[in-house]
């Protein structure tokens, strides 16, 4: 068995060509929610794969789809580990696909040029900034840096491990399912899942993710006329979508910003009074997190009864993400619209299912239709909260792997608004626990323009997926 | 004095010269509310001024706006009248812009290709399809070709005559006000106004309109944080812009579509019995109105206790013209933008001001703030409403010119829920009464795709103007 030490001392002396390949990745539009990115996607795909192999995994890139509707690849590999490996089969999933870029003209460098930004006095640490940095490239690359150490130093990854990154997360992972019901077989050869795609309290204080939130997108459109209308001939004696969707849309949510479409809140478990003082003693400033983007106290808003923290981590929320309808161009236009349209996303918890809600959501839609109107429904897909063991021997592993990798600090255990779908899935379908041992910090702007991923919490991936694997195999 | 038989035959024998005029004019997309149309706007004001010159009116095109911020121009001509001319002095106002010509998609041609399309049984009319075609381009052609006819049958115009087409009605008229004040002192000659950007009930019905509706138009945007958020790290303890907007806007209305800002009403005037039971006799058939945009007579929506026509003619209206925010792309973005905005405009009545239902407006806003966001209002200007005496001696050389057109059939008196802005105004700063003797249908798609200019209308429309030079200058 070689040593650990080995390994981190090699891990560091490939940083500065890890950070190159990071790059080179953050290179490639992987944008996979829009079809004019759909060669960039498998591009993205191939260059993972091309690592792996040359990290000594076998890994391929596998269609997903229908030969109709053909999905983003997977990037798949299988690896046995070391002779008489006695620890767990782990399963590493993660995403190469990104969000959208735009607004573009909010972007300080090009999305797809990432670039390496200095630290800041009282501002954010050295970072690369690019779309995907940290969401989810960048952390990826962490645990591929972590693989390619192993086999540099030691010949080869000791843990036997199965990897699974998709390149449709960021929009709802809607042939996943699928794939994985298709590779179920050797999926439930595993015993833990392993994903790199959350954050933690600070650059210096390590933190595991014990729970997700989980999401369904609907697109809704409200139609009227067969044509868009002179709001002087038909003003006041015609329905205006974009009007009537505004009203429907605004009774979503009452005073206390509670969603009222029925039976909404009917799986949601009330929160513990041990948890909310262990997320208390966390010490999260609401406060600060709104100064930081430009915000004062007084845009602390949110479902009444509950802290910032306990509204992002524990209940479910309605938003809608994009609106459209009318003339949106520059000056003026003096129409009514023949349609309107919004994206509305429910961020679900505990026992919601995204099936149900959307099925409540539409047939509360139907049950408000305004007169003289027509709905269009589109589900853009989903998947159901992840809620995690906090007291597995695999999570205990990480732990000590992180604690390593910060110098001794012990990481917290915490929650995150945000969803992985794939977490909930394969609890469902192969009663998998994932370990979430994410690196993201909270100004990251995640999904926004000038997306980052501070250094110093790259390097902390690294050198814990180096440590993980180690735990995981016994190395001292 | 020249016989108006030879001038009608002159036009009549122009007639097919004088649609390829109108094509060519179509064939220029002046949007003036895109600056990336500026050049095709001037062209378009060039391209009246030339028609003018060649039938002896000495026309210019004059600059409007500021030095920092110009205008589009204005067709300008001033012409004497024969020697011993008797009769009024008549502005000729109309508009050579057009409405954006989006969505694109819907166009059956492209918006700036007219094509001409024969009748279809139990459907429109031949017409000429294009951007324009009513609106106001066509309508404008009507008079230049009987000013052309005049000449050519009959050396020159007998009637004394003043021409202003400006390039800015479908936004707003923001330079005219100003304009119109440069030129007070000729203006102030003119004893009526002429303007023929309106409709009549039927292509073998003519009618006068006596009545406009005002219009206001705003922009409004709500700022949130100063950058997009991750709906799942942010959703729940952040303002969302898109929603919070539509919880404002929402409120814009009452169960009964009344107008729910204090003041609104203030200066609408009561409908008089005598006035409803004429427009009652027209027979408006509001439900077939409705079945030739696509819609039921469920979609009959409109301010509770007044008819459709009523509450077209009669009573104001707000509408959203359009709303966007966030992500409106293909696909999914889990994003919680940084703002929304919407364009909203209302339609006024009877003494209802622009500037004061403007300044309510915004009032009305700021009190609905919601917490954590702020507003940004913008002003794209408007008009007040015009209203015309039923019974001056103009008037009833108009009734007696389009009489005549319509071979023997008299016009009616009706109103028009769109805006000319221009009609209250001329009332307001020099005292001018309007003529509004308009040759557009009710389903001419003005502002749509595929908007329309039935022949039959156009040719009534050049017959009327010619007779009406006619009437004014006492020919027989």
């Amino acid at each position: 068995m070689p040593r650990l030490d080995d390994v981190l001392a090699r891990l560091e002396a490939d940083e500065k060509a890890g950070l190159d390949r990071l790059m080179d990745w953050l290179r490639i539009p992987s944008v996979a929610t829009d079809p004019a990115h759909a060669e960039d996607t498998r591009r993205a795909a191939r260059w993972c794969a091309d690592r792996l192999r040359e990290a000594g995994i076998d890994a391929t890139v596998e269609e997903t789809g229908t030969p109709d509707k053909p999905g983003a690849p997977v990037v798949w590999a299988q690896h046995a580990g070391a002779p008489g490996y006695a620890g767990p089969h782990v399963l590493f999933y993660g995403h190469y696909d990104v969000q959208p870029p735009d607004p573009l003209d909010l972007w300080e460098s090009p999305p797809f040029e990432p670039v390496v930004k200095p630290a800041e006095p009282g501002g954010p640490g050295e970072r690369v900034v690019a779309r995907g940095a940290v969401d989810d490239k960048g952390q990826v690359s962490t645990f591929l840096d972590a693989v390619r150490a192993w086999k540099e130093a030691a010949g080869g990854v000791p843990v036997r491990f199965t990897v699974l990154i998709e390149g449709e997360e960021e929009s709802g992972s809607v042939n996943l399912e699928r794939f994985i019901e298709s590779r179920a077989s050797d999926l439930k050869q595993c015993d833990v899942a392993l994903i790199s795609d959350t954050g933690m309290p600070s650059p210096t204080q390590p933190g595991i993710t014990y729970g997700m939130r989980g999401l369904v997108y609907t697109e809704i459109f409200l139609h009227g006329a067969d044509q868009d209308l002179h709001s002087g001939l038909w003003g006041g004696r015609a329905p205006n979508p974009n009007s009537e969707l505004v009203k429907v849309l605004a009774q979503l949510w009452d005073d206390d910003y509670r969603v009222t479409i029925p039976g909404f809140y009917d799986d949601v478990l009330p929160l513990a009074d041990e948890e909310r003082e262990e997320w208390r003693r966390l010490g999260f400033d609401q406060v600060e997190a709104l100064r930081k983007i430009g915000l004062g106290p007084e845009a602390d808003v949110g479902e009444a009864g509950y802290s910032a923290i306990e509204r992002e981590w524990a209940r479910p929320t309605a938003e809608i993400n994009g609106i459209s309808g009318g003339y949106t161009g520059p000056g003026a236009k003096t129409v009514i619209p023949a349609v309107a349209g919004a994206k509305v996303s429910f961020r679900l918890v505990a026992d919601q299912r995204p099936e149900r809600i959307r099925d409540a959501f539409f047939a509360w839609l139907t049950e408000c239709t305004p007169k003289g109107c027509r709905w269009e429904f589109v589900d853009h897909g989903g998947g159901p909260p992840g809620n995690v063991a906090r007291d597995s021997a695999h999570l205990q592993a990480a732990r000590r792997a992180l604690a390593g990798a910060a110098g001794g600090t012990e990481p917290v255990l915490i929650k995150s608004g945000g969803s992985i779908p794939v977490v909930g899935m394969l609890k469902e379908k192969l009663g998998l626990d994932t370990i979430l041992m994410g690196f993201g910090l909270d100004d990251d702007r995640v999904h926004s323009p000038n997306e980052k991923f501070e250094l110093d919490c790259w390097r902390l991936g690294r050198r814990a997926h180096t440590r993980l694997i180690g735990e995981f195999a016994g190395a001292d």
